[in-house]
């Protein structure tokens, strides 16, 4: 049910590899998409020898002319293989590849965990998920870079080789990915909660909404930026959630069940007129919020300018050009049209040591920026 | 209970006001916050004679001092009064308006309207929401120009006199906002489902997810871009959440109450695998999200261009500056950072008329945007 490479091809890569202490090792990605063909760019930057296996032949032959792989087919010797198929057809990928290459330890990519860990006995595999994506998709948007500081979660068990486990972690790691150890099932739930929930969540809020104001669709003019901002992943095209709902479906359920439970307590709270029980929940989810880990830098060292601005070509530019100028870095940055009119409040986070600077900056061009702490 | 202006004062307005085939009007704004001092200063500017009060007297003195007002006082022959109080005292200010100015309209500006409204059995006393807000507070924010493009909405009902209603209308529009007349408590409805529950919503997805991943913080990590946005308004402070939650507790419970319901229907859908009624969900909310109503332009006259960015000083100047210098008026930008490391998605929408000129500039400085209708 699977080919391998040809020698001649290995012997190609062998030939091409650069001479090195350490023997290259050799490595097999099934699934050659926008992960796959990256994953396999990045292990080649590092001297693997990488073979490609993808059902569509078409992408399969693509792939190794433009040379994300040096041969096509499975290793037989393969050190390790990587499977970066969807979600639905991993289980099966994963068991072809441990019969393929009796020697790899095999790892996968994708999102949901607990089916796919549950489904393999074989010590040699390790569940995996890196938390990289790019907009660009398949092939043509690969990079060797994409899983540098990204996070990447592997789900090992009490079944999974202890050795296995280590390769993987130690290539992961190698590739600039910050690695956590989660069980499947943790992963699953940490992921529904703060992916599938909150995307059913929004779809559900502009369902309901747009239903209320069904006779006159403008009375929707009266949501303001929060209500912008949440429902915003609701415009995503909806055709990867059947999927992720019928693999990860136990811990959507039970997430949703949680979510439903915690509105119908601020329900009670909101219904007895309780200020102090109230006020205590929405503290303690502010402290959360800004608190939620940054990639660059901690909360605490990053400040909020909000910066009142007319809505007209070449503000933005006034206000990000002066930014880099003074060298300073905007880590995050909204618009927030509130419900006004041509105005709007270009909110930007930069790091707090470079707040005055920027503040100083911004009054000097008449612009009149709040400042807050991150925490 | 209230103290009227001297003749002086008002003698000082009139001498100042310029001739005109017109009488000119004489108004009294009650609260002389950001709302309140942008109204006097937006009628003013239209040879309005305004007097102004506020229960801080070192407030309205400054109102005073800075020429927000011509005179401090209720003007007894005020044609209009405008109160603009917090939601809690804005009841008990209309009546005292109401008996002030015994030949005004007196309108407000609160953000809840059914139990004002239900107070005031007078049918001078017009209700109103003007959807307009600043990041500057108080008075020192006012801006005559504040309702420009704004959408103010009035709440007559069948008490309202006619005449009242219709003078309260014109003015309104004549400050350049675009009037939309609601029942009462269908204003407060829809604010609930627009703003009111998707802030409890935001916390507490925010609330659950923090707990859930208590014991290792670092979890949040998983979070991704549409996790940020979704909790985005949580961050804001909860100071004013007690009083709305009072004030429109009857709509905010009904509306939790339509939420969870959603949520239930769609956890049985997902429970059930019924892929053709998710599907079906998603796309719904995801034809009402890209048809939300945008200020500047129709849904379908603007693109969205998401354009992979390192994560550095000078790429957004540099692509804000690309799009001034081509006379591009960017609507909506966004930093999606997804989970990646030092990397992540611009996300730029703009008039579709605009796309292929900055498509173009951006192709030639090695950016590679994506280009999708919002529609």
């Amino acid at each position: 049910s699977f080919t391998t490479c040809t020698s001649k091809a290995l012997g190609a890569y062998a030939m091409t590899s650069p001479s090195s202490g350490v023997a290259p090792r050799r490595a097999t990605v099934v699934g050659l998409g926008l992960i796959g063909a990256s994953v396999s760019l990045a292990l080649r930057e590092r001297d693997w020898g990488v073979t490609g296996v993808d059902a569509d032949t078409v992408r399969a032959n693509e792939a190794l002319s433009v040379g994300a792989v040096d041969a096509l087919g499975y290793d037989a010797e393969a050190d390790l293989v990587v499977v970066a198929v969807p979600v639905s057809s991993i289980a099966a990928a994963v068991l072809t590849a441990l019969e393929a290459c009796p020697g790899a330890v095999v790892t996968d990519v994708g999102s949901v965990k607990g089916p796919v860990v549950a489904a393999m006995s074989d010590g040699r595999f390790v569940g995996g998920h890196p938390m990289a994506g790019s907009e660009q998709e398949g092939l043509s948007g690969a990079d060797a870079a994409l899983f540098s500081g990204a996070t990447w979660v592997l789900t090992p068990t009490e079944r999974t080789n202890a050795s296995a486990h280590a390769a993987v972690r130690q290539v992961v790691a190698s590739l600039g990915a910050d690695v956590v150890e989660l069980a499947p099932e943790r992963h699953d739930e940490l992921v529904a909660l703060v992916s599938h929930v909150p995307h059913l969540a929004a779809a559900t809020l502009m369902g309901i909404a747009a239903s209320s104001a069904e006779e006159h669709a403008t009375l929707l003019r009266l949501a303001a930026g929060g209500f912008r901002d949440m429902t915003r992943i609701a415009a995503g095209h909806p055709g990867i959630w059947p999927d992720i709902c019928a693999e990860n479906g136990d811990a959507i359920v039970a997430g949703l069940t949680t979510f439903v439970s915690a509105l119908e307590e601020i329900r009670a709270v909101v219904a007895a007129g309780d200020r102090t029980a109230l006020l205590d929940r929405l503290e303690r989810a502010r402290a959360a919020r800004v608190n939620l880990p940054a990639r660059l830098a901690a909360a605490d060292d990053l400040v909020e300018m909000r910066i009142p601005v007319p809505d007209r070509p070449g503000v933005l530019a006034e206000v990000t050009t002066l930014a880099s100028d003074l060298d300073v870095n905007i880590v995050d940055l909204e618009i927030a049209h509130s419900a006004e009119g041509d105005r709007g409040v270009l909110v930007i986070v930069v790091d707090s040591k470079a707040a005055d600077l920027m503040r100083g900056a911004l009054l000097a061009r008449a612009y009149r920026p709040s400042v807050a702490a991150l925490s």
